[in-house]
């Protein structure tokens, strides 16, 4: 896979120049310069995360989702629960570990259900999205600047809250749509 | 809509400072110090982004698709055909736009699927996907500095591109999802 000979029409693009601008506690971001066929060259602004990871987890037949204030959009939304890996985590381990800490519920088994890059356009974000048909109680232990609300809601109130754009992030849309299919095929 | 009274839990962030980073073609990054219910404050980077259009068209009932290499990931990805708006420019004429631009083929009719936040965390791109159930022969005419390569794929392909791992984007993924609900449902 991606040993793709290159083309006119498929290129893979060489960095000539590396230019570093931000680092952050988050994300990092870097101007790339490659080449391209016509011997020009162009410019790539890059954003690099640590990745990040995501459950759809049902409690009672519900979803269990959370409301915070979410500063890039300058509004609040009803999201499932996720969060950026650690260093070196494993993404199921960082998905049983927000779920926990954000809702209070342990998932007794999850699945992945998608890995997908949000943004590949200008970042390498992956998010590992993970299943879990039901839950435990565990403990709530939210991060220290992390402030937030949890809901279990059912298939009828997330299409409703879709529609309001409460829910409007693609992981949890993407959860949605998932969660559909699973209504109605018993696949997910 | 979004006009929650603050609590410990639910925490609108208010702006103490922000600091301008960068600047680029594509996006701004810039650095918000916000204020937390504890007193204390917190940073947010903010990646701003104009926003994207993407379509998934069906062709005698295959979908479009176009390959390209994607210098974040630094690999080639098989995605829905989509860009970024032009200021000021309406989704849906974007959408067809990129659409006829990227395969040269025509939606008869575009209808909006969903509209979601790609990255909520870290950056405020939204993208709104559209439905071509059909499409009409037209113009290719690729950006300059964009090399991409045209495939029809059924369902099957589709969901085989995903567990290899050359379809891995978030709208992509999404598309698929909405394809298969569509062929178990009828609706999208």
């Amino acid at each position: 896979m991606n040993q793709k000979q290159q083309g006119p029409n498929l290129w893979r693009e060489e960095t000539v120049s590396t230019q570093p601008i931000f680092e952050g506690k988050v994300i990092t971001l870097q101007v790339d310069t490659v080449s391209l066929p016509n011997g020009k060259t162009a410019t790539r602004e890059i954003v690099k995360h640590p990745g990040a990871a995501a459950v759809m987890a049902l409690k009672d037949g519900k979803l269990l989702v959370v409301e915070q204030f979410r500063k890039p959009l300058e509004k609040f939304q009803v999201e499932i629960p996720a969060g950026k890996l650690d260093p070196g985590e494993d993404p199921m381990e960082a998905a049983a570990r927000e779920l926990e800490e954000e809702t209070g519920y342990r998932a007794e088994h999850l699945r992945l259900v998608s890995a997908f890059f949000t943004s590949p356009g200008f970042a390498d974000e992956k998010l590992y999205l993970y299943f879990a048909e039901s839950v435990l109680p565990g403990r709530s232990n939210p991060d220290e600047d992390e402030y937030l609300e949890v809901e279990a809601i059912t298939l009828e109130q997330a299409e409703r809250y879709i529609e309001e754009g409460r829910i409007s992030d693609a992981k949890t849309v993407l959860a949605v749509y998932a969660w559909k299919l699973y209504a109605a095929t018993g696949h997910i």
